[in-house]
């Protein structure tokens, strides 16, 4: 079994209620990678029987960090509309919400259909660039096989900074595994927090609140199996404590696949 | 009175729960405009006795069309930590749940601070600008006073399409009202649909989710008063009904108050 499916895995418990625990394998410094969490709630969602169609959005809150061990996760179809379907979720342990999550749903329709951001130009092949270092502190690191294009985490963190946060890179799944909408959530969060990229410069961040707008549906997903994906990332403003950063993540043939906003709390 | 203020009018009715109606100063197409909405559920975090702090995200779900009238919220503190609160609400109307939300709260503390993203340069004063159309057929139009720098509603609709969605304008309330944090959230959904923009054609169109973070803290909306304030929007990605978009909003001193992206259902 994948990690990541070890990850996703939950047990209907029912009334809307779904048993999951935190997967070692996706360890970050504190509790579990926040790309899994909102992902195994985004899977709530997707394994929930009165589900329908596939997602178009996801909003998560960190309001306190998970601990280690088993959750309980409660999704609710708050509104199920001819095309769209709207869900809260939320995180429990101990009986406390520790994670809240909004996601909509849709069955999606041809229509006119054309991009307005673009893919990087002119990237090299993930194969070409140098592998990862595979002695990563986190746990949850070593999950992904990612190749930086441009804008990787500062080899020396002497406190110098760089006006800019942006990075290109290649990621997938470590081993490789099919993309499916809740991988697409946990790699939407995958970029390193862009502080430590702006200031070479470790310091305690947590996010807070993440959203995620998928533009690619499961024939898309499909279509791009478990070959890696380009991803780009920048902040736009750190201040007094908190900070937000934008991703795209696109196919290997240029289409996106989502946008994903977050914002980040920040000390020092 | 200020017909936002109107429109921002609750009534405490108990357990995390008020009361408040559509203001037809705010009208749009179908029921009242959504920055109006999301705003009110922000208003109801904001005038909560147990609030903490001041707003960082929000995040707004439409799960259906408001009718013109009564509704009522209800805002809870699912968890407050030091200095975080998450929030969650919900607007019903009959009963039925329209509207969802999240919000995050908290006390900010000074750190190293930076912006990344810029404000446009070179930007004519409002008051250069031609003043808006006050034939405007939808009454939200008529509270903001919008005055394009570039890329306004097209003059024709003929269906003949550009590469890209990009406005920059001056906006403030009309009339003029000192900024706080719900008119800023109301004000970051006035930018029209990226894809009349984009297609030079007015399709069926509906915000599903909408996220705002907030940069700005109450000081530096004391600072900015009751002046024009800059925005920035472009589109990312139009397919298969649902498109998104992300704004920028900046003090007339070029600091940035809030991020805030959306993803939109269209039809055609």
């Amino acid at each position: 079994m994948h990690p990541f499916d070890t990850a996703m895995a939950l047990t209907p418990a029912g009334d809307d209620r779904f048993h999951g625990a935190t997967s070692p394998a996706y360890a970050n410094m504190v509790g579990p990678f926040g790309g899994t969490t909102g992902a195994v709630l985004l899977n709530a969602a997707l394994l929930h029987p009165a589900r329908l169609g596939e997602p178009i959005a996801l909003t998560v809150n960190f309001a306190s960090a998970l601990t280690d061990g088993a959750f309980e996760i409660e999704a609710r179809a708050v509104r199920t509309n001819r095309s769209t379907q709207h869900w809260t979720m939320a995180l429990s342990q101990g009986g406390e919400v520790t994670t809240t999550a909004t996601a909509v749903f849709a069955v999606r329709r041809p229509t006119w259909s054309a991009p307005e951001a673009v893919a990087p130009i002119d990237v090299p092949r993930p194969e070409t660039l140098p592998p990862p270092n595979r002695g990563a502190r986190l746990e949850w690191v070593k999950r992904y096989d990612m190749r930086f294009v441009h804008g990787g985490l500062p080899s020396t963190f002497e406190g110098h900074e760089q006006p800019d946060s942006r990075t290109t890179l290649w990621v997938r799944d470590e081993p490789p595994r099919p993309l499916d909408f809740a991988s697409l959530a946990a790699i939407a969060d995958c970029f390193f927090p862009r502080i430590f990229v702006r200031r070479h410069k470790v310091t305690p961040i947590g996010t807070v609140s993440l959203t995620t707008f998928f533009h690619a549906d499961s024939a898309m997903l499909a279509a791009q199996g478990d070959r890696p994906v380009l991803g780009t990332a920048k902040g736009q403003n750190f201040r007094n404590g908190y900070f937000d950063q934008s991703a795209e993540l696109w196919s290997d043939s240029g289409q996106q696949l989502v946008s994903t906003h977050q914002i980040v709390y920040f000390r020092e």
